[in-house]
């Protein structure tokens, strides 16, 4: 069903507007056209609703509201700005692009390999045509999904994409509605699907006129980031068809293969449908009339099984959720720090909790949090479960935006590489990870207010005593955080960076190449050695055994109870991915030199 | 398992006194005996748990808690109070009671026909002892069970109930500990089950000292009633504690046979397994382990079915949920209001819908909530909803507290009796219904602090605005507010009031040897006629077919499409019941006068 708010563009040439506009006392509808700007007033129906279908109002066409004859404000359902998020509103065709992904059907959730990226830093031209120019080498890679950071407009040129306020309009600098188009038709043509993290949470501190509309926002409850959308109160139909229909507009009009929901659980909505759950639902029944899959993945930190449970069985029904868990228990083991929420985790003990029972939080206390956290899941497969040693939010929120491989030596950064790709869940790679990027990834912001920069500033470094850190911030607001941010791709071709990129490339293809490697393939057996410092994880099938083993100890280990004979399929310390070939693996015994993982094939 | 919290008293004599009080920075008990005042001081365990095992302290012991070297605080699990909300601890020995309950085995959802009282005003005496006067003229109407009002200790004398700050201590005034095992072991006796009105969503407004000992409330969340319970924040997990060890508590140590909390869905809660959830399977597993049944029933507003479906179902599992839709329809059908929520009501239509889908909003628009409201719940049985005619809510929180016999005529005072109880949910009854009571029931506190009164007051005035009420209203303060309120018993006896209890008596044991009118025994098939005003509900049985025809228009109406032939097994204009025996059946045609209800019995 095509949308029903914004402008639409008619079959016989018109152009229908129609926006929700409760709070104003006067309506009217701005357009330029001609050389001059036209006044249209508007009347509105008892669901507050206004429409009119006008003549010569097609793409390009500048248009904004005026409320209460004197505030100009740009459509809440833009497709498009003119002039940012202080700007006007352009009508776009949606159905002028011309597609060439015909027959491109989505991926399923255990195929999936997600490769998260920033449109802004991952290349210089910080566009959506700059993402396009690197598909061949995410191909080459092996991965099988772009998930792209925030894209809604955000005030200014540079920002995560969290402080979005115009949900439906692809950012201009990175392209608009037309580049984002071209980039994800070209990524189906290279055989990519592509996910977008999407922010119904809160909106951003500048730039949001949706109250001036309507009761969008609720104080009932309170956010992290402010007022949250108005989801159960007076009026909220409206609010939440705004969300929906932005959910299902992103698979309509733009073919997205899968939405990342940025912090669902902080969603407060205690509707008898909470609001993931009517996203989920339209996004999978719209998916399916069009014949595709469209995966809908909730971010949350609560590790409640709820979300990922069928409706069937009372549950949210969504595809998949981010799991930090097991990010946060591979980074300990790798790094030792245990600085705020890394204070619950410590040794191998999470990392192979969290292998054989998707969380190491399932309803035990947590001191970090100070109360019971989480519940089981082991019902359910492993691919509901997205995971990563490095993501946007895990090396962007430090204050110094360390990347792994400035935290561990070389040998760390492997078996990171390693753990992530064999665990029996949906792998998530950050932009440059796969060839040790050094760089950091920091925070920016660019917003018009420098009073807000200046906040930002102050909550980060809040934020970052708690994690000891005693060191200056990076000014979010300064252009050189945002350069500094970006992958140096020529880096890639250093011989120690080239070694890290084989041993991926060689992970990945491994996982598509091997079935029992696929989330939900065989119940993961998983044992560990706290004081030896080692983790094996099995996967048995009818016709092979497969045995993942990872050395966190900074020494050489032998570790017992493995399959012989056995074939060694992978380890990170061979010579080709900059390791020294010291794996010994025979009949009676297995070594492993320091922080080294291996896998081993057998017979049942 | 016995409570670890509170005065215990142990095998060998002596008595544990445990606390967790996190908040202050120093901490004594102190206790009252040999004629003075002795003080120990307090060792808390990382957990800020404080325990310590005297001796001399049996039951009657006065103890309280020193914080911080100068506020002398009751203990936050006291089983008994001198001296009221502000006053001190007793030690009592929940054991020293004789129950003579033995073999009593608790009610079924289906076998419930609910009786609501207030202890306060339910006799003159207003006490525990007073309502066991009562328990024969109760097992004569007909009723299963008890639904006491809530009754830990408030401010004051006077009050509903739901003041309660001291949720372990039954009201001193009504008889305390000891008085409230004697009503439920009388009870027993007579055959009938107690509930028990909990209310866990917030404390009163005076003597609330918990926040003092720890983090018991949270900010994050706005109910209507202030601050609710700290659920999900850190150090919530002895906030949960001390809720559900209180639920299980009325069930272990008064042998309670269910409980209903207080506008659960209030309650927020966004932890995996909801405070709802983890207090039913709480009190489920603990009734089990006692060989007895307890229920555990939520008022909620949201006609969410989430709340009793199954846990497997992903539900929260309760065993059922107050259901306002029945009420509001079968109000609005016979008094015309339309004032506040009674907007989204009118005509026969609602009180058809209710009667075959469980609720009047199942997702669909409430032009009062100005949003979708509900969700479909005709998947579940008719014993998961509790419905009334009027109760404490429905009656109290009108401006004038009018019983329903005051503002419709005798017809329709009969009409709604019929309903309630033929209609395929679990009735309830408020106390003095039986005999058309018309004694109001008003708002009465009496707070210690003047200035609590008068916002009180005022607060009510506002939202009796809504309802479009201009007149006084009566002062909540007064005393004589609270005498009003008493049901006049002896009316009982005067031949309009005794014809309405005859047609109680005669529906409920129409209601208990029918099993047809077991709720869930059938699923009702429903039609109506909204011009003419008659509803009509069939249930099918395999060797019978019951037609419940509700006439509610104010003039005698010819019903079509009613089975023939067919015994009329009771009808509400029968003399008896004060009416004037116009009913016609016959193997053509059925009549039914002004406000009539009348139940047939035909062969399938």
């Amino acid at each position: 069903m095509p949308l029903d708010r914004g402008a639409v563009l008619l079959p016989d040439g018109r152009t229908r507007f129609s926006v929700w506009a409760p709070a104003p006392r006067h309506l009217e509808l701005q357009l330029r056209r001609r050389g001059s700007v036209e006044t249209v007033a508007l009347e509105r129906d008892q669901s507050a609703v206004a429409r009119v279908e006008l003549e010569d109002a097609g793409p390009g066409t500048e248009y904004w509201y005026r409320l209460d004859g004197e505030r100009d404000r740009a459509d809440p359902v833009s497709r498009s700005l003119a002039g940012g998020v202080h700007g006007v509103s352009r009508v776009v065709d949606p159905g002028a692009f011309r597609w060439t992904d015909d027959g491109w059907q989505g991926l399923a959730m255990p195929d999936l390999i997600l490769y998260e990226l920033h449109v802004g830093t991952f290349t210089n031209a910080g566009t959506f045509e700059g993402v396009i120019g690197r598909l061949p080498y995410l191909v080459d890679l092996g991965v099988t999904a772009l998930e792209i950071m925030p894209i809604a407009e955000f005030p200014g040129r540079r920002n995560w994409g969290y402080d979005g306020v115009a949900l439906y309009a692809p950012h201009s600098d990175y392209g608009g509605p037309e580049g984002l188009r071209r980039l994800v038709d070209a990524a189906h043509r290279a055989g990519l699907a592509v996910l977008l993290d999407v922010v119904y949470n809160h909106l951003g501190p500048e730039g949001n006129y949706l109250r001036e509309f309507g009761p969008y926002f609720s104080d009932r409850y309170r956010t992290a980031w402010g007022e949250g959308f108005n989801l159960d109160g007076p009026d909220s139909d409206e609010v939440r068809r705004y969300l929906v229909d932005n959910a299902v507009y992103w698979i309509d009009e733009f073919h997205l293969d899968g939405l990342r929901l940025d912090a669902a659980d902080r969603i407060v909505d205690l509707s008898p449908v909470h609001l993931a759950e009517e996203i989920g639902a339209a996004v999978h029944r719209r998916a399916e009339a069009l014949g595709r899959r469209t995966l809908v993945i909730a971010e949350i930190d609560s590790n409640d099984p709820r979300w990922v449970r069928p409706r069937e069985a009372g549950g949210f029904g969504l595809d998949a959720h981010w799991s930090d868990d097991f990010h946060h228990a591979v980074h300990v083991a790798l790094t030792g720090e245990r600085g705020g929420y890394y204070a619950d985790f410590g040794g191998v003990g999470p990392v192979a909790r969290v292998l054989g029972r998707r969380y190491v939080h399932d309803g035990g206390y947590s001191p970090y949090r100070r109360r019971r956290h989480g519940h089981s899941a082991e019902d359910l497969p492993g691919d509901r479960f997205v995971v990563s040693v490095q993501n946007h939010d895990q090396t962007g929120n430090r204050a110094g935006g360390e990347r792994l491989a400035t935290l561990v030596e070389p040998a760390g950064v492997r078996l990171a590489a390693a753990i992530l790709v064999l665990a029996p869940f949906v792998p998530l790679l950050f932009m440059g990870e796969e060839y040790a990027e050094c760089s950091p990834f920091l925070y920016f912001v660019s917003h018009g207010d420098p009073g807000l920069i200046d906040a930002v500033r102050e909550g980060r470094r809040r934020g970052f005593a708690e994690f000891g850190w005693q060191g200056e911030v990076s000014d979010p607001g300064a252009e050189a955080t945002f350069t500094a941010s970006r992958p140096r791709w020529e880096r890639a071709d250093q011989p120690a960076q080239a070694a890290v990129l084989a041993l991926y490339r060689d992970l990945l293809r491994l996982r598509r190449a091997v079935p029992l490697l696929r989330p939900g393939a065989a119940e993961p057996v998983v044992r560990h050695d706290e004081r030896e410092e080692w983790v094996v994880m099995r996967l048995s099938g009818k016709d092979q055994v497969l045995d993942a083993v990872f050395n966190f100890a900074t020494d050489s280990r032998e570790v017992p109870g493995l399959a012989s004979p056995a074939d060694l399929l992978l380890d990170t310390d061979d010579p080709r991915y900059g390791g020294q070939g010291r794996v010994r693996h025979d009949e009676r015994s297995h070594t492993l030199p320091a922080r080294t993982a291996a896998l081993l094939r057998s017979r049942p």
